[in-house]
């Protein structure tokens, strides 16, 4: 049995965990997102609201992230497709949040959806034990 | 483009998604879940661990939260079905907490894995606004 769909929603699916496998998240960023993509996070603050539009402000939010973050782990799960052009891919991270030390392991879903080949939304769901 | 799974696990996948979105839950829990099932979630208590094992834990966590929950409204997306016997679901409800009378949107992607046909392991990621 297989389930359908369309094929660059599989297509996508699978370079951006290529890519995320390989490191290489910014390079997915630049090559799979659209320039309207709107990234949607479940809390957020003054400085990085918890919807985020736009490349621009993508970029800036991962590449914060980068800085802010010694990755000692990272695991790709998936990606899980789905019939109405989104998938769902599962992370593991095992990092340290640099400017406190704190070490922590995550892992979040994130749940993305494709339009004429791009991604234009993302948003993810944590599983965080303690927080 | 296809996206290739195992019989069994896209089957138990829609399946899942059919019952729960007829409202059919506990049937599906009846159906489709291994007596050893695991279900994970971020966080626990005393009352409820993060983790409760075997089907008899599983059923008495839905029965209660059927029994503390009005839902005004109830949506299933999905599923989402991966390669290696795993697929999501990404839920989205509407509910009044009775105990508290708190009405709260809550959207949420559960993780399930499948083996002999059965599910025996489900982990849920949230994201719940103002959370």
């Amino acid at each position: 049995m297989t389930t359908a769909t369309s094929t660059s929603t599989a297509a996508v699916a699978h370079e951006l965990v290529d890519l995320c496998r390989a490191g290489r998240n910014m390079d997915a960023i630049h090559k799979l997102y659209a320039s309207s993509i709107v990234s949607v996070e479940p809390v957020g603050n003054d400085d990085m609201p918890a919807e985020m539009n736009g490349i621009n402000a993508i970029r800036g939010k991962n590449q914060w992230w980068v800085d802010n973050n010694d990755v000692h782990k990272a695991e790709v799960n998936g990606p899980f497709v789905g019939e109405n052009d989104q998938f769902a891919v599962n992370y593991m991270y095992d990092v340290t949040f640099k400017p406190t030390g704190q070490r922590m392991q995550m892992t979040e879903m994130a749940l993305y959806t494709v339009k004429d080949g791009k991604i234009v939304r993302e948003q993810f769901f944590y599983h965080m034990p303690g927080a």
